[in-house]
């Protein structure tokens, strides 16, 4: 069967994709970065999707179906040169290349795991760098550990080398468990290498005072740890172990589950029909979003995230993490296990990951497929007769989980049974510390155990929204509820409040305003409700998030713009998938983001449109966030606006469900 | 065992207040309305509850027992004369009186649900209504159904009369189902009874106009429901009935619940203890928070919403619900079953219910207590090592669902691992209609189907902190994060934030401010966290909902003065439970609400001090909001912030779940 043009690149694949690039560079050698699916053009899609969805027999979209393509993201290298980043778009079953660009100096590729690695070892090469962990008296049995980093901030030279730092950290090795926490034991110092050179360049002081210490001096004494504290968090290291009271919950599905998977990518669930796929940079990607035969989204995906750390000291305005355009998402992603990240009966996906000479291997389970119950649904008692209808919202959930050194995010895709999606992150994980000297505290964060200083930071998230409410050319509208003027003839009593609805004609950026219960709603102008009059749209309350915080201007805020709005709407263009801009690795300015793209003032009503929703959290550390932190949980829900004729949900049983028992009258505690 | 002071009222204790009343008015006629717990004084159970948690051995708290009291309302009527409402109070144990009051006429007693009756009688007796209804020629086998509601709004005779209003529809009998849907056939008609007379003394025509026709006139036929369509819910009425497709998810505790009930009122789970207790005002309150021995909240509460309606047409200013202080949420409550309304081992708890003549029943199973998964809880992975460390977030739900009429709300308030508590409310049930011609659209609602105008609306929910951080004496800081100057000395990278704490001194209120991530801690300004310094504190950030939006002025405004900010923050005061006052039926104005309290300018600076969180929604209805809504859920969550060492949640055992199972490779959707 031809693979789906939507279906995540596969390992035969990724061979003939590299197979093609390494013949069109016959005398150099070629590290490869990533090797990923290279999605179709819109246009081309359009009609396959169309014959794809049309009832008429005979009508295969085979006929239709657009050349599976591959991204292919590699650095040329020479014997003694600096190497070039390039990016050639390879036709997979022509085995051919059908694009080639070599990057220019002034954009950085995304990292690669492996780079990370050879930080590891230039530290570890540098004597410099040896010589000044050195002048620190660790305890006995206390080891180094170099946390990699990606660079950000203003320090560009001519050339605009490309560097890494290191956050330093010392991990206690007399318990003989390589998953001690090192990060309860920070050193204040970081390493910076030439990614190039393959060697520390310079290696950063960090100052380590308080309140009212200057912000470079030096005010620690060479006993560096003496006042931090063991912080563990794996069981076996926990003092006083786990807790034993807590009696294990079930979610088992007697007749399986309710959603049907088809060749790895097609999901069907209670009338929801969708693509799934997986990318190095996004993660997971919702393709094609249809519910009952109507088409809702053609793309849903987290396109961005910006980490800006608010400590004044040199150099921490270099720890700004962009986590899916530097790290990437998918490279990042968390192998999932049965039973520990999601409950039930559970569907995983694989994903290809290649290494630097583009070997293609499988990178299993990274997303994870299930279904869930989420209390009540609906609800309605008729109190004359005492009949009770009440029915479950049941969820189906699409999760990936990221770890980027300390700190982890799990996102969700929530799709229910009223129509609903969620896009829902957590974010969780260890908080990112530096060291502070005893007795102290400080402005730029909290400390949360004796030596540890918990910077204070922002998580702003942008999710990317290419909607097709019962087809490509919709409008976004802004509403708003206002108090009325209260008159004598249209408003005697003063109770009427008005519904103001608003086009957005141009691309352009807005903002969450929940004083006036700002909706934004995205409408087919074209299908009207048939009882409302109204155009079918779905709507989405933008969290009203607190907005990057960082002085305009400043490198923080010139590399992150599309903070600046919480929805921007733009015009489509193939290939405009990432909030922040293709290159976000050592960017001084965002380039080619969603600022850039609205900039254009293009026309959006009745058009092609892509919406970007950016929201965050502004997170001071608490003391409860040490040693790793309970979930903060964020949620941007989509619901159906007069899209449907009635609550879609009406029709879900309302069932007694048999398992559900009593706690027994006199054993409350007892096994029943 | 004496009866724990915080512990529903009983039967038994509920018929000797009953006959302690009745000897006391031996010459009337008693009509009662409610009998429940008066809680007692604050500062006799700090008394009580400081013995119960000390430790130490011979220390019994029943020393320092304060008497169990109940709050006895009822209606002092005799034959010809208008009906006096009373309130006493009763010495269970004593068998005495120990307070009485004769409420003046300015005040309504809430209203209870006999007198709902008494309004369908009194229809039913009025030749003039009867006379109206008969002015429509109703489809054959469609029967009047009359909707009871509390009268709120501007017109007020002289006696300040107690009134009722019926909303009215027709129901299709020719289904010979009793729980066909009436809601579907609005007729344009409103009684209004006198209360005292039981008689019906007057009958609004409604307007069924649309946009550009007059506020009062008549633009119907005589044929009202002809355009009306059939909205069943009800599953044996639904056409094509219910979906096939769903398999079941069920939840099963192989070892039993975690938690612990005793005394039908002690709650232990998970190092949380409280007490839960039941009223026929607020329905479910928990007592007496503490977690792992440390005091958290002395008492939690849902304290009142008020649902006003926006259509500008007289007598919708009259459609504002205040549903605990008019109905009362206790007394609304369902009678919640198994493996419908929550889903695992569930724990019911019942209350007591009277009738006119004082007589005690049980209200059974009006609260459900049940342990959840709610996903990962938290989650670290060292990628060196490929380690996974992963933990479910748990919850303790105590739920409880009311039905006023057309509408249900499911209050829950959620205990978790991580020392969280999470008040919830859902909103479901069937929206407030009337009718509206056929093809027309109007500004004060969305039509939903044919001949049914949805009309906007708002509810506005106080829910009521009552907090004792480690202790009675606290100070609530409101916490913003502001850009700092970016500056060459303290700034000099333009990165830097910084926070601002301003502690609230003096009883007053206040609102949200995302765009300052402005969040409310309440602190203990005695207790230091070890680690940080900071005084021990729980933090919350209100939902930055709409705010009321009728006129400032409008009787709507001036019964809801709570709805004027989001948070307030009042001193103690014993009986003080109610955000919109005591009295809010017929009400003209607050009085004696939070706003009151608060202009009292007290000192809360270290004091015994309460904080309201005010929320809601502005709803412009959906189509799918019809027949029967999805729920909307609101959340507002009160977090640690300093008040532990670590994360109280670290401990939590990180065990794979062995009941999860995978998809089959081939069998997608087949028994497993």
């Amino acid at each position: 069967m031809p693979l789906h043009p939507f279906k995540t690149i596969n390992l035969e694949e990724t061979r003939i994709a590299r197979d093609v690039v390494l013949s069109r560079h016959p005398d150099v050698v070629v590290d490869f970065r990533e090797i990923y699916l290279q999605e179709p053009e819109k246009e081309l899609m359009k009609q396959y999707l169309a014959l794809e969805h049309s009832s008429q027999p005979g009508q295969s979209p085979q006929s239709k179906r657009p050349p599976r393509l591959a991204k292919c993201q590699y650095d040329v290298t020479g014997s003694d040169k600096v190497p070039e980043y390039h990016e050639s778009i390879i036709d997979i079953e022509g085995g051919k290349r059908v694009k080639h660009e070599v990057v220019g100096k002034e954009f950085h590729a995304s990292l690669t795991l492996w780079e990370f690695e050879i930080l590891v070892e230039a530290c570890k090469a540098s004597e410099e760098f040896q010589r000044m962990v050195a002048e620190f008296k660790l305890p006995e049995g206390f080891e180094l550990v170099v946390e990699p980093w990606p660079y950000g901030g203003l320090e560009v030279d001519a050339e605009n080398r490309r560097y890494f730092q290191g956050l330093c950290f010392a991990q206690n090795t007399k318990n003989g468990n390589a998953d001690s926490n090192f990060y309860a034991y920070p050193l204040p110092l970081i390493p910076v290498m030439d990614a190039y050179l393959k060697k520390i360049v310079r290696v950063d002081r960090l100052a380590t005072g308080g309140k009212g210490d200057s912000l470079t001096g030096k005010t620690h004494s060479e006993r560096i740890l003496d006042h931090c504290q063991s912080a563990e968090y794996i069981p076996e290291l926990l003092p006083g172990g786990t807790r034993k009271d807590m009696k294990p919950i079930n979610i088992t599905q007697p007749d399986g589950p309710s959603f049907k998977v088809t060749d790895e990518s097609l999901v069907e669930w209670q009338k929801w029909r969708f693509r799934v796929s997986f990318n190095p940079r996004e993660g997971a990607v919702l393709h094609d979003i249809h519910y009952d035969g109507r088409s809702i989204m053609y793309r849903l995906s987290i396109s961005e995230m910006t980490v800006p750390y608010a400590d004044a000291r040199p150099p921490f305005h270099r720890k700004q993490a962009f986590d899916f355009g530097d790290g990437g998402a998918g490279n990042c992603a968390n192998n999932l296990s049965l039973g520990c990240d999601c409950l039930g009966v559970i569907k995983y996906f694989d994903a290809v990951v290649i290494g630097s000479d583009g070997e293609a291997k499988v990178h299993p389970n990274v997303i994870c497929l299930h279904e869930q119950d989420n209390g009540i649904g609906w609800k309605h008692t008729n109190w004359r007769t005492g009949r009770a209808v009440v029915t479950r919202m049941r969820e189906l959930v699409v999760q990936f989980i990221i770890t980027l050194a300390n700190y982890e995010y799990v996102f969700a895709f929530k799709l229910d049974t009223a129509g609903g999606i969620v896009i829902e992150v957590r974010a969780t994980g260890i908080v990112s510390v530096v060291n502070i000297d005893p007795g102290k505290t400080s402005d730029y964060g909290n400390v949360v155990s004796s030596g540890v200083l918990a910077q204070n930071h922002q998580h702003i998230f942008a999710a990317r929204i290419d909607p097709a409410i019962d087809g490509h050319k919709n409008t976004l509208v802004i509403e708003e509820s206002h108090t009325a003027p209260w008159d004598k003839s249209t408003n005697p009593q003063g109770n009427l409040y008005e519904i103001r609805k608003t086009p957005v004609t141009h691309s352009s950026g807005h903002d969450a305003a929940p004083e006036h219960n700002r909706t934004f709603k995205i409408t087919n102008p074209s299908v009207r409700n048939p009882h409302s009059g109204n155009p079918v749209a779905y709507k989405f309350t933008p969290p009203p998030t607190q907005k990057l915080l960082a002085s305009p201007g400043s490198i923080q805020a010139q590399r992150a713009l599309f903070t600046q709005h919480h929805v921007w709407v733009s015009k489509y263009r193939d290939d405009e998938l990432y909030a922040a801009g293709r290159f976000t690795m050592q960017s001084q300015v965002e380039h080619g983001g969603v600022k850039d793209m609205v900039d254009r003032k293009d026309g959006v009503e009745n058009e092609d449109l892509v919406v970007w929703s950016v929201f965050g959290l502004t997170h001071n550390p608490r003391v409860e966030d040490w040693p790793v932190m309970p979930v903060e949980v964020f949620q941007v829900g989509f619901r159906p606006s007069d899209f449907f004729e009635r609550n879609p949900a009406i029709d879900v049983p309302s069932g007694r469900n048999d398992a559900s028992v009593l706690v027994g009258k006199d054993a409350c505690c007892e096994r029943l």
